[in-house]
């Protein structure tokens, strides 16, 4: 049997039917955004463009990351006492959102500076002994507020061609936590246990595992297992468990651990099915930043938040953030919270949809509609959807209801400008008051105009081009 | 958007199409089994049946198993050196098959009847001493072969509204294992391990364990999860390992065992993706033994095979067991084996498929076709078809692919007769001859006359019925 399909305008069937295999002949067609027609013009007569993409997107590809080691930040980092990075583009503490204060004023009373977080507000707003910098200016990554201090144990990642690494504290867990911008007793007191307990175990576990763990491999199976690792990281967590256990239970004879701590620890870990979020993430970044500072590049090589601004970095531009306001995200609410207790879009987590995975790959986890709104075709067209902006397909990442199709990978300026379509990120919503944590979960895009931006320096940026 | 799309004979578009929520109008009709009219028309007649079915599904639906013990066979059991528990239907020695034949003979060695395995052929010869009876007939089930002998260690499942208990063996792992026929030392060497270490391990991690693990529970997340529950069990295995592993830590201390051994436990269960499967099969069983014996219900409730047989047992007919030839599996092949080194179909899995899950929810583990072979569209469609011989729809056990659609459960003997519609079965695929283990893994269906003369016995049942 051969069935041919012809649509018009009706995305969401031809997308479902395209990813049942049937042959769909798209015809609609979607205006550029407004204004880009020139740099358009521009960045496609750029000459280095196709080879410099394809080198981005060779890149990116080819790393496998590689978990090797956890250790406090001030060690890996070289943070010092009074250093705190965020998510997000770079932000002043006067324009920070509820959620990154909470978190800050959070972080200073674990590391000391206050004895209680409200006296940190005055120490933040006299800007002295104290400074605020983005986690990706450190090769780091945060979820959500994204704060992390010295004291903080890190996940760290390794590019074993290159040796390059990249960094992530560990999950908190959910609700009330430092990332969502809550910051009362309970919240020091995990972080505490996470930097007595949790972090030196895991440090024995990840230095006594004799096969180091293959994040990127991980992340394969992943998404054969219903997660997108942006907001599910259920079989993630657990295949991280299956991996470090055994060098876990190892350490209480070879490191002296107690039997009890490493029971507390695997409770805590098997607890939380988002703890691998914190591996996912900076194993995108390892393999977006080797995507980095290609002449002529238009690939996205990183999206992140801070609460009040949402900044993408592409290849060809270098360091150069391009910023715009954080949408608020619509979806699903906790308990009696709603839309206005939301704060906008917060958190270097959308470096996973840069990657090519979580909203990006919500064909594969299906399930993520209970947790982020939406319906079931909505998850799949979407995932059909990003193909239209993306440079490639990822060939390790595939998705099993898509035929073994590769996620949708490399965000393309050109295409989002020429298309009109934005990423789709799915997140976790903080409140936007300081100290209230988590409020839902949803769907939320990057603000329109930060595209044209980027194109615009795109352009600039062609050599040869007449003014 | 409304779309309506009419489709005649072109099945699998139609089910890939109704699988994206687009309204389809099913013109398709396919003729009864032949020889069934007269039975189909006396069944249909039975007043008791819509009401027994109800009865049959909602006990079976209202099962949940929990995880409450691992011992040894002989204790739970009652088993007695010489007897040997088998998969399938009954069957004497003379007709067993290569692998369950290997299996008997390893697990003569295990239990020190013999020295040597190929001594057992004699023993079981002669019949002296030793009997042969289904694992079905002592509330159990058995992978493949389904060999259980009194030392072997069983995980013991439990109803708790009724106190109903299943067992099963535990899994040991893939390739030259018993239940594949293999009997060589390694076998023999892993199985006196798995007694030594392994069992009691996991009697005190299950009785150390605060809250008895939920096995149907951890059957819904696995289904959000890419495991279909047969040949698919890695995410299932993983979160059990996440319920028991703090109290195999605890039993270090609080049980003398030995970190290594401990250690050892950790590695061996997460190497094997398929060790849930064991208890997967005995909670399928629990809820399908609670639909029993309900006069005038049609609906299957164990199908299984002796590598020989295919049997069914029907709510309606008591312990009475249709039987057919065991068909020789369709898939893919490790190694160099081929077609011609496969033993016909073997192994009380197909419980699986008999509650609804295995081959019946292969829509939610898409990946699955790489391991049994097909494709991803005949996945998708596979499950919609054997809704057209279920009675009714697991709203615990979902696809959420299909828009979380409840699985296809409790087969009805009716609905095969009348549509022709076999039901779907995943399975490994064992050496004909014993010793070999394991040669493939693939798809296949009962033999077509056990329906028809589960039929005619339902048919003989009904009441007033004229001869």
């Amino acid at each position: 049997m051969s069935t041919s399909v012809v649509t018009v305008g009706a995305g969401m069937f031809a997308d479902a039917v395209a990813g049942q295999a049937v042959d769909v002949e798209r015809v609609d067609w979607r205006p550029p955004m407004p204004g880009t027609q020139d740099d358009l013009a521009a960045v496609a007569t750029d000459r280095r463009r196709p080879e410099a993409n394809r080198r981005a997107v060779e890149a990116m590809l080819g790393v496998t990351a590689h978990l090797v080691d956890v250790a406090p930040a001030s060690e890996v980092l070289g943070l010092e006492k009074g250093q705190f990075l965020h998510a997000g583009p770079p932000i002043e503490w006067e324009r920070t959102s509820g959620p990154l204060r909470g978190a800050l004023m959070g972080g200073a009373a674990l590391e000391g500076l206050v004895e209680d977080p409200e006296d940190a507000v005055a120490l933040f707003e006299s800007g002295s002994s104290v400074s605020l910098e983005p986690c990706h200016h450190r090769s780091a990554v945060g979820p959500m507020a994204g704060v992390v201090t010295p004291s903080m144990w890190m996940w760290v990642l390794e590019d074993r061609a290159t040796g390059k690494r990249t960094y992530c504290s560990l999950n908190e867990g959910l609700g009330k936590v430092l990332r969502y911008g809550a910051y009362g007793p309970d919240v020091l007191t995990r972080l505490r246990w996470m930097g007595d307990v949790l972090g030196p175990l895991l440090q024995a576990a990840v230095r006594g595992t004799e096969e180091a763990t293959d994040v990127t491999g991980i992340l394969t199976q992943m998404l054969q297992m219903g997660d997108e690792a942006h907001n599910r990281n259920r079989a993630g967590t657990l295949m991280l468990l299956r991996d470090l256990s055994p060098a876990m239970v190892g350490s209480i004879e070879g490191g002296g651990f107690a039997s009890k701590d490493v029971a507390d620890v695997l409770r805590f870990v098997g607890g939380n099915d988002h703890f691998f979020l914190n591996l996912a993430m900076p194993a995108c970044k390892l393999a977006l930043d080797a995507g980095r500072d290609v002449p002529g590049s238009t690939m996205v090589v990183a999206m992140a938040r801070n609460g009040t601004d949402f900044g993408i970095q592409v290849s060809g531009t270098g360091d150069q953030w391009f910023t715009g306001p954080a949408q608020v995200a619509e979806g699903l609410f906790l308990g009696d919270y709603g839309p206005d207790d939301a704060n906008p879009d917060i958190g270097d987590s959308a470096i996973t949809e840069t990657a090519g995975i979580g909203g990006f790959a919500m064909a594969t986890a299906p399930a993520i509609v209970r947790l982020v709104g939406g319906s079931v075709p909505d998850a799949l067209a979407t995932t059909r959807r990003m193909h239209e902006i993306t440079l490639a397909e990822n060939p390790r990442w595939s998705v099993p209801v898509l035929e073994f199709q590769g996620t949708p990978t490399g965000i393309d300026v050109s295409k989002v400008c020429r298309t009109g379509i934005l990423p789709q990120i799915n997140t976790g919503m903080a409140g936007a008051v300081a100290g209230v944590g988590q409020v839902g979960a949803g769907l939320v895009t990057p603000p329109a105009e930060i595209f044209p931006q980027a194109l615009a320096a795109l352009a600039q940026a062609v050599p040869g081009r007449s003014l």
